[in-house]
C-alpha cells in the first residue's frame, strides 16, 4: 500500500502525519502502522502517527497513536502540527477554529499567511492543582505548593500540578546544578505519586522567562514537554509572583514555548510547527 | 532548500538517498545535511546520506556520510540498496556493474525485475587474515583461528577476520547463551586489538546455515552487519569445515543474508534491498 504522509513535529517531538480527508486507512490497520512508520530501521522515523480526519463536532478531527501502537488521547506539540496542517491544506478557512481530540475538543489559533504558518496557540485547559486529582499521596493542605519533599537525603520543595497528566516541580537556582538524571528517575517513580509523575526541573531567569528541563515518565529525558511547560508556568505564577494574563517564555531543550495562565483559568501555548517531509511510505504488510 | 530524497534500507541498516544525477547539493552542506536527515527528530531519521552521483571510473558512484556527519568508506547494506535504486531509476542498463567507492570500485548484480529488485548480490573483496592487519597483537602464528582467548575468567577461542574492517568471531552452542551483551563490549575495547573490534557470536545450524549476532564497535548490538557476516562465513569456513563455493544463509537480527566464499578468494554477499520512502525533506538552513 502507498501511504501518503507528512512528517512534522513541534520542537522535536515528531509525527507521520495521515490525512484522511484524502485518503483512507482500515481501523484494523492503525495500530500496526503506527508501530511501522516510527521505526527508524524498517520504517520513517517518529513519535507514533497522527491521523487528520473529518469530524462532526469540529472543524476538524485528529487522533494520535504511540510508537507502541497504542491510542492516546491528545499530544501538544502534535496539535499545533495538525493545525499548521489544516489551515495550510485548506481543510478549513479561519485562522482559529476547534480540533475533536479524544481527550475532547481543544482551540486552536494559527499564526502566518496560508503558505507558511509557523506559529499556532492551543487552549491546553485548566491546570488541576487537588492534590487527590493529581494524584498525589498525602494529608496536610489540598494545593501542593511549595511543599517539603525529602528524597535521597535532599531537603527540596515541590509544586505539583495536573494538566491532564500529572507533573512535579522543581525550582533550582542554576539549572546546570538540577539532578535530573540523577533524581529524576526515582522521584518519577516515587510512592507519592501513585500513578507516575513528570519531573521538571525549571529555573526563573526573569519575571518574563523561565529555563526547563524534564524526566518525563515512562520516557526518561526528552527535548520539550508541552504540559510539562505549561505546568511550570502554573507552578511558577503560584510560587515565583508571575503575573497571570501574560506570556512567559519557556525555554526548552528543543526549542521555545510560550505559555499564558488566563485570569479564567485556562492555559494557551503559543509554538512553533515544522514539516520536515512530505512524501509516499511503501508498506508492505 | 526542497531536496528530493528516497530513503531504503537493508536488514534494517537505513539511510537517505539523494540521486545527484537529477538534483545538486553543495560539498560544503554535505556533513551538516547528513546529520540532519539522520535525525528522527529534527529530520528525517537514519543510519546516514548517501550520495548516488555519476562517475568516470564506474557506472554509477556513491559517497556514504554517517550519522555524525563524517564521510565513510564503504557500507555493504548502503551498496545493495544503490545498486538497486540504478538499476530502477534506469541510471543504468546492465544488471552486473560497478560502482564507485571511497574504498574503491565494487562489483554489484541486482536480481528481479526493472519494476522491483529486491535482491542484490555485492562483492566484498578478499577477507585479510593475517595478525598484524586485522590488528591483533600477539606473537604466535600469523592467522588467528581458534586461539585461545582468555577474559573475564571465560576461556573461548577467537578467531579474527579483517573485511576492511576488525572482526573477533566465537562460535557457540545455543545462540541463547552467547554473552553478547556481557563480554560484546568489554572483548570490544579489549587491548589485544588496537583499533578495537568488532564482536560476533555464531552458532552452526548446518553446513549451509549460521545464526549470528554481533556488538558493533563503536554502536553495540544492532540488527545487522554485513562485514560481520562474511567474517562469520570465513571464520566458519576456517574452523567449522563448511564448503568454499558454497552459498551460506546467515541468520541476522534484522534478517538473512546470504554469504559465498569463493574459491578464487573473494566474498560475495546477497540479500534484500527495500525501499520505505519517496518525498521531499524541506531543509532550512
Amino acid at each position: 500500500m502507498n501511504i501518503p504522509f507528512t512528517k512534522m513535529h513541534g520542537l522535536g517531538n515528531s509525527y507521520i502525519f495521515v490525512d484522511l480527508f484524502k485518503f483512507s486507512l482500515a481501523e484494523d490497520t492503525l495500530s500496526d502502522l503506527a508501530q511501522t512508520v516510527s521505526d527508524q530501521n524498517f520504517g520513517i522515523g517518529s513519535d507514533g502517527l497522527i491521523l487528520i480526519h473529518p469530524s462532526e463536532v469540529a472543524e476538524v478531527g485528529m487522533r494520535i497513536f504511540n510508537k507502541d501502537g497504542s491510542e492516546g488521547k491528545n499530544c501538544g506539540n502534535g496539535l499545533r502540527c495538525v493545525a499548521k496542517y489544516a489551515y495550510e491544506e485548506e481543510l478549513i478557512n479561519q485562522k482559529k477554529f476547534a480540533i475533536e481530540t479524544k481527550g475532547g475538543n481543544v482551540t486552536a489559533e494559527v499564526h502566518g499567511d496560508r503558505a507558511c504558518i509557523d506559529q499556532v496557540t492551543v487552549d491546553m485547559g485548566e491546570p488541576i492543582l487537588e492534590r487527590s486529582r493529581i494524584p498525589m499521596q498525602g494529608d496536610h493542605a489540598s494545593k501542593v505548593v511549595a511543599e517539603p519533599f525529602e528524597i535521597e537525603g535532599e531537603k527540596m520543595s515541590v509544586t505539583a500540578v495536573s494538566m491532564g497528566n500529572p507533573h512535579a516541580v522543581f525550582f533550582v537556582d542554576q539549572m546546570d546544578n538540577a539532578p535530573l538524571y540523577e533524581l529524576g528517575p526515582i522521584i518519577s517513580n516515587d510512592k507519592r505519586f501513585p500513578e507516575g509523575v513528570n519531573v521538571e526541573f525549571i529555573e526563573k531567569v526573569n519575571d518574563e522567562e523561565l529555563h526547563f528541563r524534564v524526566w518525563e515518565r515512562g520516557s526518561g529525558v526528552t527535548q520539550a514537554c508541552g504540559t510539562g511547560a505549561c505546568a511550570a508556568v502554573v507552578a511558577a505564577t503560584l510560587n515565583q509572583a508571575l503575573n497571570q494574563d501574560k506570556e512567559i517564555t519557556v525555554h526548552l531543550a528543543g526549542g521555545d514555548l510560550y505559555i499564558t495562565w488566563a485570569s479564567d483559568g485556562r492555559v494557551w501555548m503559543r509554538g512553533k510547527a515544522e514539516t520536515t517531509i512530505a512524501g509516499t511510505f511503501y508498506w508492505e504488510r
